[in-house]
């Protein structure tokens, strides 16, 4: 099994070095991620400027590449041939936050592994931890990782239908600590996002979307309920957005 | 009424002049929009640096805002207290291709719409025409944005559910030679790009995602579908991508 890893935080981010490190117990395992931060930049096509990729080691000394796309650039690359060698899965990640809710568009971690879906017809697995906001020192990607090796593991099993990508997220706790795994569908996020008018050294305003970090409706069954309640939480999602319930609605309309 | 009018190719574009000069029939219009093209640019919200707004005049000299930030950024500041003045739908386009299919969560004009409907709770549109590949000279959006300006009065009367944003895509043809409008579902994008490796001045490699535009499955219903066939192409979109149908195959899962 050949294995596709990236994430959205860059290269050397240590969630993707924790990630490459346990799925390489499964098959093959080829890096190729941003060189660079791409957190809450969406689902990303690069068409209006040629793009590089270089060979660079992890921490570990796992051979990279390193490319100046967006994650889903590094994810469409290797997929279009990059890589010569068949791409089984494509696991994105450890984002350091968790990715619920309205995330799913935003964030670099799901749109890998939607390009994944798109480009390649291939599963897409993001994955997620649930860090404490305000956390101190190196993060513990280690249950993280062991829970992606996991899921990773049963969609090689081939039964997760075509089209639909798997949203993981993982509380921040020991294993033996975790509630269990739930199946869940996708929650409401609740941005607490302020915008910040302050004044540059040459008197001219300037603009930050400011504000706390983002909260969620505790809801059962939802990807943020079943998190916060201590479970990991994986949650399929599709490219078809169509809003089914809406379609009788705006069918009533008539048109001058 | 008070509509807000972004794009995703930049405030100077024609599509986005002609969409503004139409729905002034309808209220007033307040244009905010990137100072550049950000196509195939994604869901963004800009966080790792301040955002610039400069005021501008459109070629009809219509006041607008520029903003260095993506159409999302362009739709969440006016949202988030820029705009003092309550907004009451927000307007994305007209961009000068179609934007059906997969094309949803990578393109700027489809994720300004998402945009309204997260941070403003307001209804979104996004508009965009259906202009042959190889067009010279410039394009006629004048169908189209009378088509925005119906689509738009008929949000305005608010019967669209909660939480919907609709995507419209308009044929490249005269009006009376609309077959009509359709309430459509996504449809599914062929994406025929190819990877082009090159090599630089000084011999290092460089790589392309060049290859053809994108085509789609020909499918009655669909927006592709239906816009190929000569309709108005309305898709109610959500932000809820749960695989519903892959929820209990994968809850049959079992873990160690």
């Amino acid at each position: 099994m050949h294995i596709l890893v990236t994430n959205d935080d860059g290269v050397q981010a240590p969630g993707l070095l924790a990630l490459a490190q346990e799925l390489r117990q499964l098959g093959k395992v080829t890096v190729f991620a941003p060189d660079r931060n791409w957190s809450a930049s969406g689902h990303v096509k690069t068409l209006d400027r040629p793009l590089r990729v270089r060979e660079v080691r992890l921490a570990d000394d796992t051979p990279a590449y390193s490319c100046d796309g967006a994650p889903s650039d590094c994810v469409a690359l290797p997929l279009m041939g990059f890589v010569e060698e068949k791409i089984d899965v494509v696991v994105s990640g450890i984002n350091p936050n968790a990715n619920i809710g309205h995330d799913v568009t935003y964030s670099g971690t799901v749109t890998a592994a939607m390009e994944a879906v798109i480009t390649g017809r291939v599963p897409g697995i993001a994955v997620s931890l649930d860090a404490p906001e305000f956390h101190s020192g190196p993060l513990d990607f280690s249950s993280a990782a062991r829970v992606a090796r996991n899921v990773t593991s049963r969609v090689l099993t081939g039964t997760l239908p075509e089209g639909v990508l798997l949203n993981v997220n993982v509380p921040y706790l020991e294993e033996e600590h975790f509630k269990g795994t739930l199946v869940t569908r996708q929650g409401l996020r609740v941005y607490l996002d302020k915008l910040e008018r302050r004044i540059d050294p040459r008197g001219r305003p300037y603009y930050w979307i400011g504000g706390e970090a983002p909260s969620g409706v505790l809801e059962e069954g939802t990807d943020f309920g079943s998190l916060k309640a201590g479970y990991v939480s994986i949650t399929p999602l599709q490219l078809d957005l169509t809003a089914c319930a809406a379609l009788d609605v705006i069918k009533k309309w008539t048109w001058k």
